[in-house]
C-alpha cells in the first residue's frame, strides 16, 4: 500500500506539472468546484477561478524540476496527501526558484483522482 | 468559517513548535496510532515512533521562526490542512535552515485535533 502511493503521488505529480508546463489551460480538468488554492497567501476556490489564476501567472512558457515528492495516505477513504519541493524555471531568468506545494488527492467516482487542496509557496533563502 | 480556519492553523501552528522548542517529549500527544510523518523522506507511523524519531534528532535546544502559515479545510469533516515555511535555528549553528512542513489535523471526540499527517522538509537553496 504505501508503494502504491508512492507510485501514483510520483505519477500525479509528472502529469500535474508535464500539463503545467505544456499545456497550462487543461489544468482545470484537475480542479472541481469544491476544490481550493492557496497560491503565495491568495486564496482561491473551484476549478474555474483556480484555472483562470493559473493562467493569468506574469510569465508564459515555464519548466518545473521535481526535487522531492513525498506521499501519504490522508484518513480519507483513497485520498492522498503529495507533498513537493523543486525548482520552476521561468523565460529568461538565469536562476530557478526554488519552491514547495502540497496537493490532496480525492478518488473520483470514475477511478481518476482530483484536486482537493492545493498549496504553493515559493522558497525564499 | 475561513477566517475560523486560519485561527485554528496558526494556534496550532504557534503551539506546535512551542512544544518541540521547549519540551519535545510532549509533542506525543499531538498524534495518535495512526498518525504518519515523513521526514526528510524517512517515514514514521505511529505517535510513539514519531515522537521517538522527533526526540532522537541529533541537536537539542532549537527555534523554529514561522514566515507563512496557510491552511484550509480538508474535505474530511472538520480537518484542516496547514502548510507552513520557516527557519530552524540550531544551536551553536550562525545561519538558519529554511523548512516547509505541512499538517493534516483531523477533530478528536474531545473537541481537540490530533495530527494525522505530517510531512518535513528542509529547502535547500
Amino acid at each position: 500500500m504505501g508503494e502504491q502511493i508512492e507510485v501514483v503521488g510520483r505519477s500525479f505529480v509528472d502529469h500535474y506539472y508535464h500539463l503545467f508546463d505544456n499545456d497550462r489551460p487543461s489544468l482545470g480538468s484537475l480542479y472541481q468546484p469544491t476544490s481550493m488554492l492557496t497560491f503565495e497567501g491568495q486564496k482561491l476556490q473551484g476549478g474555474e477561478d483556480i484555472c483562470a489564476k493559473l493562467n493569468a501567472l506574469p510569465f508564459g512558457q515555464c519548466r518545473h524540476v521535481v526535487s522531492t515528492v513525498d506521499s501519504q495516505p490522508s484518513s480519507l477513504a483513497g485520498g492522498i496527501i503529495i507533498f513537493v519541493s523543486g525548482s520552476l524555471l521561468l523565460p529568461g531568468e538565469e536562476h530557478p526558484l526554488r519552491f514547495s506545494q502540497m496537493f490532496h488527492l480525492i478518488p473520483t467516482a470514475e477511478g481518476s483522482f482530483f484536486v482537493q487542496n492545493d498549496v504553493f509557496r515559493l522558497n525564499y533563502g
